[in-house]
Order: C-alpha cells, then structure tokens, then sequence
C-alpha cells in the first residue's frame, strides 16, 4: 500500500486508539463482554468520560451495546469482529510499555 | 503485571504515540536513519510540528539526533534500540488500519 494511501488510515486507526483510556477500555473489552459499571469500577475514569468513550467506539464499529430487558435493564458492551482484531495492538503496546515506559514516565497529560 | 500497575505504563505508552503523526514519523524511521529534509519531504506534516515531534522523540528515548560536521552540516535522525521495539506496535497498527478502516472513514481532527 503506498505511504499515501497508508498515512489517513494509518492516522485514523492511531486517532481512534489515541483518545485517552480508549486503549484500556479495548483491553478490558477483549476479557468478554462487560457492563457499564463493571467497566467504570475497573477503571480510574469518571463515568462521564467511560460512557463517551464508549459512544466514540459504538460509532467507530469496535464496540456494540447490548440492552437486556431484564429488572432492572442490563446493558452489555461488547468488542464486534474489527474490536476484536485489535488484540495484537493493544497486546503489543503493552509489552512494549511493561519492557520500556519507567514506572516515573510522566503519567499522561491530555 | 497487576493493572494498577499497568495502567500508567500502557497509557503513558499510549500517549506518547498518540500525538499526531508520531506513529508515521516512527514508522519512516524504522525504515534507519534519516534527515530532517527526507522525513519533511516524505510526511503530509509542516517542519515546525516534526521539529516538535522529534524533540519529544528524543526526550522519550525513542531517537536520537546526531550532527554530522561536514560542509553543510548534517544532522540525521535514528531510533534507539527502544524506539526501534515499537516495530511490531506500528506493524499491527498498520496491519489493522489496513484491513479495518476504510479510505472514507474521518481523517483526524486533532
């Protein structure tokens, strides 16, 4: 693929993981599918920024939402075929941050 | 790793190669060594943002700038060896924008 073709989708696949705690929300998503408030306790992100997060990755096609009408209702966010084939993604990030990042790398600004 | 642990690292990981074009500019660089003129000429980026990208490069430990004395000057830019175990991170990131993200999908807007 020519680097002209390459570069928008390669920037748009990095924009889409780049959005702050979206990589550790796929990595949590590809345990199986999680509710909301197991995501949010799993996670040190308000519940406000989870639930964009979500939305982002809903219209992305990388996650779905699933409502059970049961009492009370379950809703139920899950990785679709292209969530899932993330995993070598997020599996390599996080070895390369285990082996590289130092633990006092200064945490995340944005 | 506990994720407690991990959460720092992996988004720290992450941060770093979410800024805009670090991963294209990674992703030139893992092709070896190259000036500042070859990588301008070779991203849709202005010289000010890659001068801005490579000095974060450098102070993260992931390349490093040398200057060659000769008449003019040559400076040239390379990856450390930390930078250069980013490879299988840019491949399956590339890999999957391949496959996955389709040419009309939003262009970033960052």
């Amino acid at each position: 693929m020519k680097s002209e073709e390459l570069c928008p989708r390669f920037e748009s696949g990095m924009e889409l993981l780049s959005k702050r705690w979206t990589g550790l929300i796929i990595f949590r998503l590809l345990e199986g599918s999680q509710r909301f408030s197991e995501l949010e306790s799993s996670l040190p992100i308000s519940g406000r920024l989870l639930s964009e997060r979500l939305k982002e990755l809903e219209a992305a096609g990388i996650a779905t939402r699933t409502v059970y009408p049961d009492t009370p209702v379950r809703i139920e966010y899950e990785l679709t075929e292209k969530g899932r084939a993330l995993h070598p993604v997020i599996t390599s990030i996080r070895e390369w941050a285990e082996k590289w990042v130092t633990p006092d790398e200064p945490a995340p600004t944005k």
